[in-house]
């Protein structure tokens, strides 16, 4: 099987790598727009050659991992492939990718989040085990033909991943609350701190908390506007739900209410009990 | 030397546990108002007895590692204890704790913030390595005497904890945006997905940001309440801080202005510089 990746930072870059470690793939191929990146994955041997779009084309399996409005674009670029051809996205939205795959693509376009990534990005972000024990979410719809779904299924597997299978609309909302408002906030935390005065003086306390909350604000701002404006609804609806939340607790405080602040404290500590 | 530590938590138990590795103490002693909690400590050698309250008087050096409003309520019950016994306090908050020390034993209390913890509480929290390459902020004044704050550096540089100096009320603004404000975060995030229909099915897509975002929102209640409780107007201050960048955040993607929005994002990565 000749497996060619869109994309070679983080996402495309690690699965380049973790498909090396399977015994599905004879050949991975790699493209990117940046000329610097697809240096860089060469080097550092995320794919094994690199390639122009048009010998993408001719791959088995195309993986998409780019940034979510380009997916849509690249879609475009595709509608002349081999009806053979599996074509798996990788991006964070799925709602609009789904809505917006050409007619002629839709018997073997798999829309596919893998719920896994971390805030550094580019093709030396990359690493051979970031999907393994990762949950994969599939958007499987009945226009789908089933030996592109049975093709995208095996090679998740093999990579490690849990498949859960979910409609768009569905994870698109799902998605907004557990990464996409997060996001938002790690950001408005970062900016919090940086917009005092002497920002070094704070950031000298910072402790493991701290680190944690505000790590997914290194994450690539044009992937994640990208993302933010796919699912705006969503997003804006999970950051309301989290403001009124907020507010809550600050109305507490300011009015001393402590035995109330510390039931809702209790209610959000049993979210641990089921994560 | 002879050490007493009031609270057994992971506070208390963690220093418990690091004074054992050092050449300082020759003895560590405890107490607790929570009876398990004294048999749990013992069992887990987190200290070499347990002793009443009386027994903790006789200490050379006594550690406060209890909830900021007990550290106040127990302060008053030390006044008749030896002018040659160190106090230190491991309170989150400084201000009012500074402000609240009685006369009698401000030359002998070294009010300090190890910036250090987990989301973990009770004794079996506890680990000897909690301290080790930790911040502590001490806050100096004139008032305390030498051989008290000399005591007080020695045992925290050998436990492996990288000392600062700091004027309480810049302790406790700081420590509002480095900590106490990102609790809150914290909790309202877990809080948001938890008043969901169906926090389950959001919950299995959690990755390892989510993780992280929501990680402190396991900790106790009553000791952050109660923290949040003593910075109060910090605390609040931080907050709405916080709610104008997200509110922006917020308005940017409704208006659909994603080339500000990407400016605002790259603003909070600048953190990552310093950090």
């Amino acid at each position: 099987m000749l497996v060619g990746i869109v994309g070679l930072g983080l996402i495309g870059g690690s699965m380049g790598l973790a498909l090396q470690n399977t015994k599905l793939i004879k050949k991975i191929v790699g493209f990117d727009n940046n000329v610097s990146h697809c240096e860089e994955a060469l080097e550092l041997n995320l794919v094994h050659e690199i390639v122009n779009f048009d010998d993408i084309k001719k791959c088995d399996v195309i993986f998409l991992a780019i940034p979510v409005d380009a997916i849509i674009e690249t879609m475009r670029n595709l509608t002349d492939i081999s009806s053979e051809t599996t074509v798996i996205d990788l991006g964070s939205t799925k709602e609009q990718i789904v809505a917006k795959t050409p007619q002629s693509l839709k018997k073997q376009f798999i829309p596919a989040h893998p719920m896994t990534g971390t805030e550094k990005f580019g093709p030396s972000a990359a690493f051979a085990t970031l999907y393994n024990s990762g949950v994969v979410v599939i958007c499987k719809n009945k226009e789908i033909e089933d030996i592109h779904l049975t093709r995208a299924i095996q090679i998740f597997s093999h990579i490690g991943m849990k498949i859960f299978f979910m409609d768009p609309k569905e994870h698109d909302k799902h998605a907004s609350y557990i990464s996409h408002m997060p996001h938002a906030l790690s950001y408005a935390l970062a900016n919090s701190v940086m917009r005092q005065e002497n920002p070094k003086s704070i950031l000298i306390l910072a402790g493991g908390g701290f680190r944690d909350m505000s790590r997914v604000a290194k994450s690539s701002p044009v992937m994640w506007s990208n993302i933010f404006k796919q699912n705006r609804e969503n997003f804006l609806e999970a950051v309301k739900i989290f403001q009124i939340e907020l507010e809550k607790c600050r109305v507490m405080v300011e009015n001393e209410q402590w035995e109330q602040l510390e039931e809702w404290m209790k209610n959000a500590t049993t979210l641990h009990k089921i994560l």
